[in-house]
Order: structure tokens, then C-alpha cells, then sequence
């Protein structure tokens, strides 16, 4: 990982509410390796995690993780007024500015890693599982969409890198 | 304008908001005048309110509507934590998040709008103008964009009209 | 389905380009049935039927459709140069315009369609799985990612007027 | 610029076309500092250089520009069917999708490029004003898109460099 000292707070925070809300770069570096273990032999983790921190240190990415973060931890505190307080903490299917914030993170490494994102948005494995139980209180609407929106742009990267191209 | 007893809640606080951040209807229909005037002989500005009211109408604006401009409002009340706060009330150039939450406006009425909204966006005039005079205290980095893309998605909208295309 | 006498060119276009590809109407609202059955009790394939005709109403979607088929026949006939004539007889996955094509489709019904698109490009079911079956000489890089992204778009849209609102 | 020996054929062939279509790389550079000069004191054109060089760097740009000029091309030699042929060959303003396949190079550099692919395509500037001159049996109906969209690109990479982000 980056050394945190010469970090600049945007990417700093960034990195920081993940872990606040649950999240660790090794859960998002899982999602990448269920995502791609069937395309790379010998797909090894660490492989996984060096893509992800390249995502994260992409300001689109960054500004897209404080933003949508924010608004789940406002929304539980019920700072945010009605009716948009009721759709996030019910995360409403057709609200849609969820999915909007996730593909400015997929767009950075192009359009390939849509299908991604789409598809474990529905299987939801691992530590989208996680996220997604339902807790009284607890509010994940955009975190939902931001982790499996890394986990394909890291997707994407890593099968640029494969073939040798940016 | 639609009947406001039929309207329902999202719908409702979409165009409250707008009011109340100081602009209506009519400022955003003279954008997509400004906007339209030369392709169309004897435009009507009636005709620009009415795309305007068809746009409004869309579930995914008014989810843009009411998430942009509720940001904005937690900016200014300092209810934001940093640095996103600072982002915001800065209207820092590289954000981009108010910038993609336009796009799911304008996108619904096609990619024709785009290069519409980017042209207001650098000439700023009418309401664009007033919306973006410093004043000590007033964020609306989000409401830029909003109605710069209410009206270029107007505009798009009149456009496919004028030829008789959905 | 609309009467063809009173439809324009273009989306008269757009309809024959798909059947002669051997994609029916009806395999593509079989594909909305596959994605929205759990959601919508009851629903039935004329239902789902009737939200694709709206979708192929819109003029974004039928350029996509006459563009994106287009450039899979001219690859058959070796009309276009390498090495993109390699690139889409191979369908290769860095490609990418493919999906970009397909984006604009869902896009007029709003993010919540691109979940549902990734999601049946990964699973592969009904007509798709077909589509893509290699036969030597056959291109249907982008056919296969058009036929996704109608079924999703009118999966959205079905999913919207469920809710009632546009 | 890069070794052509170690270039790959898609990166090779990408930067071919734009010469062969009659942009020079130099033109584009015009039209970043034409978009980047208020905002950077003592801009260079080498430095608009080095951006557009590492814009053409990517595959997915790449990719967006020979599939456009292809196109180009193919309407030109007459070898695209009806009614897209007229379409093409007219720069139909609803067809939008040049504008799509354009926004896959903006969005590679983040939302912050689209004001300025939409300000200069409404503009014209210099190159740009070249490319749009009628000539019979000329097509540049995507060239013209994809030449504002790498001048866009590369001006939100400058732009944040100069702020020291990537």
C-alpha cells in the first residue's frame, strides 16, 4: 500500500471509509480473483490487490467513493431530508444515482468492465453478500454499487495488462 | 404545469427544489431557446416549457434532481465531512460527480445532447450566469449542472420532435 | 408491432437488420421474462413484448441497431481492414464498442437497465447462448450485445411503468 | 513519439488513420492549449503533445478510432447500406452515434472532459473547423468527434497533472 504520509485527503479519506464501513482491499481483491481466475492461470491475489490500489489512486474514483459514502452514512444518521432519505435507506431499485457513481469508476478502465460489475451486482458473492444483509439502521446503498464498481475496473486493468496494452 | 394533487412525492420535491435554489421553469426554458432558436423557425418559448415539463416528468431526472441539489444544501449547512465540504463549496474543477450525475439526465434523451450541455456549461448564459456568481455561503455545484442538463435534454427532446421521431 | 406502412426508414431498418440476423421479437421478450419473472408476479410475454416495441420506438436504439449490425455483416463480408477485421471476427474482449453501442440502448431507460445487461451477457441465456455459438464465417460481435441491451432497457422500462412513474 | 517497432498493429493503425484522414497530431495539440491556455500559465504545445501521446496510449481510444474512421471510410466507398449510408454521408444531427463512440475516449479521463468536447465541437476551432468543410463525397461524420474528444481527453489529463493527481 501506498505510504499514507504522502497521500493527498482525498485519497487518504477515500481509503479510510472503506475501512470504516467494513471493507478491506483483500474482500475487493476476492471479488477480482472470482471474477478473473477462469481467464488468468495462476491468477494470484496479490496480483488482484496491485490492480486495485492503480484504481484507487484514480481521482474520479476517489471523488466517487467520498461522495457516495457520505451519502450513506448521512442517510443513516437522517440528515438527509424526504423523500430521498426513504429511497436510500431502502435502497429503492429505481433510484439509480447508485449505478450512475459506480460507472464513473468502471469508465476509467473502459467499457469491458461492465458486464463485470452487472454480474456480480446480481451473484453477490463474498463481501457483497456481506454488505447487502440487511441491518436496522445500517445503510450500504452506494457502498454496495462502489465495491463491485473497483472490483471491475481492477478487472478490466488487470486484463489490459495481460494482453500487454494500457 | 402538471396538476400538483397527482404529482407524486419524488416528482413533487424535484421541482420544489429547483424553486426554492431560484430557478424556474421559465429560466431554463430561455437555455433551450437560446440553445434551439437558430434550427427552428418561429420557436415558441411555450414549446421549450413544455419539453421541459416531458423531461422533469422522468423518473431518473428527478432522482438527479433531488440527490444533486440535496448535496448542495448539506454543503452549505456544513453537514458534509472533509474534504469532501471543501470540494463542494470550492466547486473544485476535477470533482466530476456533478458532472456525471448531469449525464443521467441528459443520457435519457440520447447522446445529442451532450455536446449542448458542454456549450452552456463554458458560456454560462442566463440563470447559468446568475447560478454561478460567488456568494459567501451558497454552494450549488450540483445545480450547475442540473439545469444545464435539464435544458440540454429539452433540447434534445424538441429536436427528435421537430423531426418526428420519439 | 407497428403497422410498417406509417414507420420511418431507420427503425423499418433496425426491425428487419434483427430478424435477418435470426433474432424474433420474441426471443428477446423471452430474455425480459428470464430477467423479470421474479420480480413481477404474473407477468406475461405479451407484456414484455409490448415494453420492446417501445424500446425499438426510440431513434438512439435503432442507429445503434443499423450501426453495431452493420459493421457484424461488413466484417462477414470482409469488407472492413485489419486489423479491426481480426478484432470483431474474434470477437475479441479488449474490443469495447461493442458495449459502448449497447450503453446507448439502455441509457434511454435509465442505469437500472445495466445490472440486467451484464448479468444475461454472463449467463448467456434463450437467444443469446445462440448468438453466440462460433460458426465459421459468422459475426455477431455486436448483434449479441444489441440483443442483451434491448432486453434490458425493456426490462427498465417495464420495471418503471410497474412503479407507475415514466 | 513512440517507437513505431515496438508499437502494436491497433496503436499503429489508430494513429495511421487520423495522418491519413489529414490530422496531424499538431492539430490537436492546437486545440488542448486553445481549451488549456486560460487555465495554465505558460502552457507549452509539447506539453499538449505529451498528453494527446499518452490519450493515444490507451486501447480503448485506440479502439474508438479506427472503428469511426472505418465507418468514414466505408461510407465514403459507398459499401454501407441504406439508410444508414445517407445518414452517415449527411452528419445527421440526430444520429448520435458518433457522439457515443467519442464519449469512449472523454470518459478514459474522467466527466470533466465533457464540457470541453462539447464546448469546441460547438465552437470549431482550427482543426476542427477544417474537417467540417463540405466536400463532395467527403465523410468525417466520426472523425470530426473523435478529434474534439482526444483534444478533451488530453486537456482533463493535463488538468490533472497540473494539480499533481492522476
Amino acid at each position: 500500500m501506498k505510504d499514507e504520509k504522502h497521500m493527498d485527503p482525498i485519497e487518504k479519506r477515500a481509503r479510510e471509509l472503506l475501512k470504516e464501513r467494513g471493507v478491506e482491499l483483500k474482500d475487493i481483491a476476492d471479488l477480482v480473483y472470482y471474477l478473473q481466475n477462469k481467464y488468468h492461470e495462476n491468477l494470484k491475489i496479490e496480483e488482484c490487490l496491485a490492480n486495485i490500489e492503480r484504481v484507487l489512486s484514480k481521482r474520479e474514483v476517489q471523488n466517487a467513493i467520498i461522495t457516495g459514502i457520505e451519502l450513506d452514512i448521512l442517510a443513516e444518521k437522517k440528515l438527509i431530508s424526504e423523500p430521498l432519505l426513504t429511497t436510500l435507506l431502502n435502497d429503492e431499485g429505481l433510484y439509480g444515482v447508485d449505478e450512475i457513481i459506480a460507472f464513473s469508476i468502471i469508465n476509467v478502465y473502459g467499457s469491458i468492465g461492465f458486464t463485470n460489475y452487472g454480474y456480480i451486482d446480481k451473484q453477490k458473492p463474498g463481501i457483497l453478500e456481506k454488505i447487502n444483509e440487511h441491518h436496522e439502521g445500517v445503510c450500504n446503498t452506494f457502498l454496495d454499487d462502489i465495491v463491485g464498481a473497483i472490483a471491475a475496473a481492477a478487472s478490466s486493468r488487470l486484463a489490459h495488462r495481460a494482453k500487454n496494452v494500457e
